[in-house]
């Protein structure tokens, strides 16, 4: 149930040496997994946990799990609580950073105002910082991947939903109500016409989220067009398109040609000069191609340059590492 | 050919004393006319200066005129060229603010990376900031105007072509290759389905820039439809629609769906509160409350303050003298 992994990315630190600048301590608390990290205040890698979430949305219960897991990776480096110096944790949904409190979670965990920050901070008597987890994904690539050294860049997290994080200035951007990098609402030609009820899906995510893909597939889908069954995920069908199937690779294609507007459309806001694909869905080589391809036949003046996340599903939970060393480094200079 | 004028934004002083701590100009150079407002360190309105330039395009004609313009004002609240202590100019078109380059403005006036900073600072020998026209004006509706107090928020000019100026942390966002705000390229449903040509209008701007709104009149005019002339400019169109003729109201309808689906699209990657309506058919009452009245029907989320600019013509004028100020009080603190 959990493991302690090293690390390739980063040099790991396992000596059991006590680090005299402490330890710092990141959280990724997704729909499924729970997982951290621990690393010293170079921002070594020394330890990693992780648990299933399966089932488990309570706040308590998530705290709960959270403390084995500090346990453990504090006892794993012989080091004592007091080593704990800072911890930095991100949660799927709108996060309002400056108090410190989860707004709202997705359907899988459906929390409301939870004042997270405050729970950590009372229970582990540090300080803590918190953001939400394509934020965190983004500040991840920045600190350990792909977009290491660019002030601006957008980092496109595509799941079963779609949202974005937008570093500007080399600092994640919230928005007015925390909402900024929203994108999965986003209408452009060949999505729905205007947006849809609160609550549902957004525009485009209801066409290109790893669940649209695959009622996109379905609602295309007949044995007469395809030998393919009716049910297969998003990640499933460009994979048969990328070996030549036909039906797959439209789908693909128009994906790829949604996703290639969304990213023209936010360019021509922001005029970023990178955006980094994410997520299980982000991630395939297919669909980063193919959106690559249509972008190159619009000779737009500034095309960006799309990337794949260096750090996969790790991103999220660099990122709160980074995050965590951020506040670190802050509560030192101001001590 | 020239005007001074007093202002009845801000107080205007013009007693001739000497003002201690100097002057400021700030210098409009628009498509068809060149203006430049006096202020002194206070930011109180000292005088105003104007003169068409109409065919003058010429880099060296127009510094000549500024130099005029200079002159005068000095002239006119008894100052020497010492008391200038700060210019601000901004053109229309890409700007680099670091280097001071107009990279290149619109067709009317032909520039190509012209060094306007370093051209003024030599003819006036005073520190010079320059910026593009549509990011001057969000500044001086940040300053003087309806967005005073506010952090983010965007200024949509809509004259004859569309762009934005983006405030974010209280300053223009400029993206990485000054590019930010172009949104007249912006790609919604009932735009064209693909990006032009380079050099082209944008896909939104070809709909509902003036010159789109125009086009979309004579595309739909007949005499069967309308007992409207063909020929109608983008204002025309929009009073005839407030007096109840449908063709009119038809075009109106179209131009705010599209628009308000450019500041939805726009609102979902920054999440900004507010958006300020300007120029010519910007600041169109029926425009605006036209697609006010369709937002509200979206019922989002969060529903940006639509806006119409408060400054109108003068926003890049006041704009500009705005960032004199900035400069000034910059230059006061490094000395």
């Amino acid at each position: 149930m959990t493991y302690l992994q090293s690390d390739s990315l980063l040099t790991a630190q396992k000596d059991g040496s006590k680090c005299e600048k402490g330890y710092v301590i990141g959280i990724d608390i997704g729909g499924t997994n729970l997982r951290l990290a621990l690393a010293d205040a170079e921002g070594h890698l020394a330890g990693k946990w992780s648990v299933p979430l399966n089932g488990v949305s309570d706040v308590e219960a998530v705290l709960d799990l959270i403390g084995k897991g500090v346990e453990y990776l504090l006892l794993n480096t012989s080091s004592s609580r007091h080593a704990l110096k800072a911890i930095a944790a991100g949660a799927p949904g709108i996060t309002d950073t400056n108090q410190g409190i989860v707004i709202a979670t997705s359907y899988l965990m459906g929390w409301r105002d939870v004042p997270l920050r405050s729970l950590l901070e009372q229970r582990f008597q540090v300080p803590v910082a918190i953001d939400n987890d394509v934020n965190l994904a983004a500040l991840g690539e920045s600190w350990a991947g792909v977009a290491k050294g660019v002030h601006d860049f957008v980092f496109l997290a595509i799941g079963t939903g779609i949202g974005a994080g937008i570093i500007l200035n080399g600092h994640p951007f919230h928005g007015n109500a925390w909402a900024a990098g929203e994108v999965g609402y986003m209408l452009v030609p060949g999505t729905q016409e205007v947006p849809g009820e609160r609550g549902r899906p957004g525009a485009l995510e209801s066409m290109i989220g790893g669940e649209g893909i695959r009622l996109q597939w379905q609602k295309h889908w007949s044995a007469d067009r395809t030998k393919l069954p009716l049910k297969l995920t998003a990640g499933e069908i460009f994979d048969h398109a990328l070996e030549g199937e036909a039906l797959a690779q439209m789908i693909l294609q128009q994906s790829s040609r949604l996703l290639a507007l969304a990213i023209y459309n936010i360019a021509t806001v922001l005029n970023c000069p990178l955006f980094v694909f994410g997520g299980g869905v982000g991630m395939h080589p297919a669909l980063y191609k193919t959106t690559q391809d249509i972008l190159h036949q619009w000779k737009m003046r500034n095309e960006p340059n799309l990337q794949r996340s260096e750090l996969g599903s790790d991103a999220q939970l660099l990122g709160s590492v980074a995050l965590a060393l951020d506040l670190l480094a802050l509560e030192s200079k101001t001590r």
